[in-house]
């Protein structure tokens, strides 16, 4: 018997054999997504169209079912929730992008975290935002009971406007656009400009977020190798000519987890890489308000056409307070709108937005900066003395900000570390967080201004100590 | 010359050709995605495998890509940025799904919001907030600056679990996720149980932002005809039958925009008839507030299994102090919090949740629902009376809430009287907005806290007499 071109049906009853033996044996499970015709095809060394056969059959039994432009999945009565971890259980699960985070922000309040990424609350400016929250029981009905516009609060965008005419791009108001976090200006952007599959570069190592936020879109992260200049150029552009990627997401003002600056040389080259490849570049500003002095930065010198900058407060004022913002093309940001209104109906909420209008406003927040930096900077040269004593060494010395990125004496492999300290009371960030391509186990993220007890050194000796 | 399988390769060239004069033509354009592999052969006549040699002959040539899981895409310099718009332009576009939303939230103070789906702010508990901002003013610098837990405020959690406990459920902690809004809400749900090309059930008419979010996450939105009752069962079970929808959205109490209200007998088979197809169903309980006394509710009847409750205090508190709350399975709630956390960090503010916990707390709340009910059922028969003396009927009178879903006289259509009113500064929800089917032309939905002023009622005279 053969079908209608010639071609033994006897090849597509071995195919869909072959299927039905994997969801028997459970290699395939209810919800899980069939390979692709071309791989299935290459696996039993027979034509796609015959895998094309073979799908319509269990498809038309109803034992795989198409979801459009995505495939074919395995169907079942139990849906199949998107699994972002690499393994189940919050606290008992492996070092993965979400290790840090979830150790970070459900620690206990007697427990140290060397490894998380915000300030101590004593450090930041609490006095003024008590002011504000006072002020704002005085503020009119409308905002403290309304949505607010789409864009977001128009006091706000107005201080960014003139911060970034400072720096000299000349924005206009319809470029900006006010979002609940730095994180969720990223996700909208994914979403704007991201379908599954897609390839997204991320330095390596990158701020681990960036991974659990681009796992979630379902993209390919491809990782570039990240200098003390920033990235690697011969393999960023590389990169971009083979694998065409939509994206490239970084830090360049005190690059997370390195605390590295750009050159202004490569930020140079970085923009006019991805200007001939076609690839946007989101770049997250969000410490740069712990720079000493501007460093180069690619929206600047893109001037915002192929380079979207984003940022929020939640570092130097309130990570309470939640408010981030999004700097783009027009057209995008009115894309963005009805992406926001779609997902989140509004960003900020206008308290929210109104609050940090009135602290940005004033000149406290500059002399508030002006402390953090001091402070900071004696942070940085202690927790660098402390750690030298362990055998512990920064990868550079940052210009400014919180990181201070080493690497472990003797090979030390930090996850194991990291592990071992949270018993202890201490959260670490293991440097494989940050690593796409898993190269970064012998180096640790320590935050300069949460290792003032002396137990973060104590379990630290121990934890090198103990093999 | 034939290729391996004794297929002419010139089929394969005039699938080739086909495709580069689509380009030409830029009746496919950059960014765009290719027909089907499948469709493609059926429109051409060849076999599918002619045009899996087609696509990965384009492909090595650069015209085209594949991007994983998702077909084929023309290459091209411009990102492909999603467009959930029907068209461009904020103001001008069509009658879209967003069209109330952004009327609505950028509408200067002069507007008149008959369309919207608030309260006005001076119906708002503003002393309350007032005074929950003064006490926020003495908190803990830790719940002024910190990001807080994964989960969002143990103080309000506690509050909803009570809450649930009196009608019912028994809830655990570790079922309630806090969401910085009811929309985020489902955003997070369907990110974890959605993939493009799914399908997923909603009211037919329902609140229009469910088909923007649906939108968003490209799936297949289909609608079930709504009754007083409830969906129309006989059609809903044919729907889970023949579409095996992933998901059903739906606001149960009051619903929106119909007010209607579940019988018992709907809500039994409604959850019946999910869990035989192993749809999951997500209850949108924002309006539940404003209930005189508890209605069915399918997360109840359910016991949260494969309900998923969702809800804020947008509408009864403030839209501006965003908070929201998923209550569901634990194991489907720990997963959700590695999706906020990779997409926004942390939910809601924990200055937001302080606040919403603050006022719940006492008894204030309840008295405030009590007057808002009343003030709400005053406001109802006033708006029914005054659009009857226009030939405008609702289509039932809703137990609560602030909306009536009226019918407009003569068969007029409410698209052109919205887009006339606004001209004269009157925002209204046209029917079609709600309506996945364009089957709602003749309706509009009314906001009765939003009708006291008489303007309302005389551009609403004239944009009917208007032709």
């Amino acid at each position: 018997m053969t079908d209608g071109n010639g071609r033994p049906a006897r090849r597509t009853d071995a195919a869909v054999e072959a299927i039905l033996a994997r969801i028997a044996s459970r290699a395939l499970a209810p919800g899980d997504r069939l390979p692709s015709v071309r791989r299935f095809a290459a696996t039993l060394s027979v034509s796609p169209s015959t895998i094309v056969e073979a799908y319509g059959r269990l498809e038309a039994e109803g034992v795989i079912r198409a979801r459009r432009g995505s495939g074919f999945y395995v169907t079942g009565s139990e849906p199949p929730p998107l699994a972002l971890a690499e393994a189940g259980g919050a606290r008992e699960r492996d070092v993965d992008p979400f290790w840090v985070s979830r150790q970070s922000l459900d620690a206990d309040p007697s427990a140290l975290k060397p490894g998380c990424g915000w300030l101590p609350a004593e450090w930041m400016p609490n006095e003024a935002i008590r002011k504000g929250l006072r002020a704002l029981g005085r503020a009119d009905d409308a905002i403290l009971s309304d949505y607010g516009g789409t864009r977001g609060s128009p006091a706000l965008r107005r201080l960014l406007l003139a911060r970034f005419a400072d720096e000299g791009i000349a924005v206009t108001a319809d470029q900006i656009l006010l979002t609940g976090s730095g994180t969720q200006a990223i996700d909208l952007i994914c979403r704007l400009m991201l379908r599954p599959g897609d390839c997204v570069v991320v330095d390596d190592p990158c701020y681990f977020n960036f991974r659990a936020l681009l796992r979630a879109h379902q993209v390919r992260i491809v990782g570039v190798p990240f200098t003390p200049a920033g990235p690697d150029l011969a393999a960023f552009e590389r990169l971009l000519a083979t694998e065409s990627p939509r994206l490239y997401v970084t830090n360049s003002a005190l690059h997370n987890p390195t605390g590295a600056t750009l050159t202004p040389q490569t930020a140079h080259r970085v923009v006019a890489a991805a200007a001939a490849h076609g690839t946007t570049i989101v770049e997250d500003d969000i410490f740069a308000d712990f720079e000493p002095s501007l460093s180069p930065r690619l929206a600047i010198l893109d001037g915002l056409d192929r380079v979207i900058r984003i940022g929020s407060f939640s570092k130097t004022l309130s990570a309470s307070i939640r408010c981030g913002y999004i700097a783009a093309r027009a057209d995008w940001i009115e894309r963005l709108i009805d992406l926001q209104i779609a997902t989140q109906f509004t960003g900020p909420s206008p308290v929210a937005a109104e609050l940090v209008a009135g602290i940005l406003a004033g000149g406290f927040y500059r002399s508030h900066l002006a402390d953090l930096r001091r402070r900071l900077a004696h942070a940085r040269e202690t927790a660098a003395d402390r750690l030298a004593s362990l055998g512990i060494k920064p990868w550079l010395m940052p210009k400014g900000g919180f990181y201070l990125w080493c690497r472990l004496p003797n090979g030390r492999e930090s996850a194991a570390l990291a592990q071992r300290a949270v018993k202890d009371g201490v959260i670490l960030a293991p440097g494989n967080v940050f690593s796409v391509s898993q190269s970064a186990g012998a180096f640790l993220r320590f935050n300069v201004a949460q290792m003032a007890d002396e137990r973060v050194l104590t379990v630290l000796r121990d934890a090198l100590k103990g093999g």
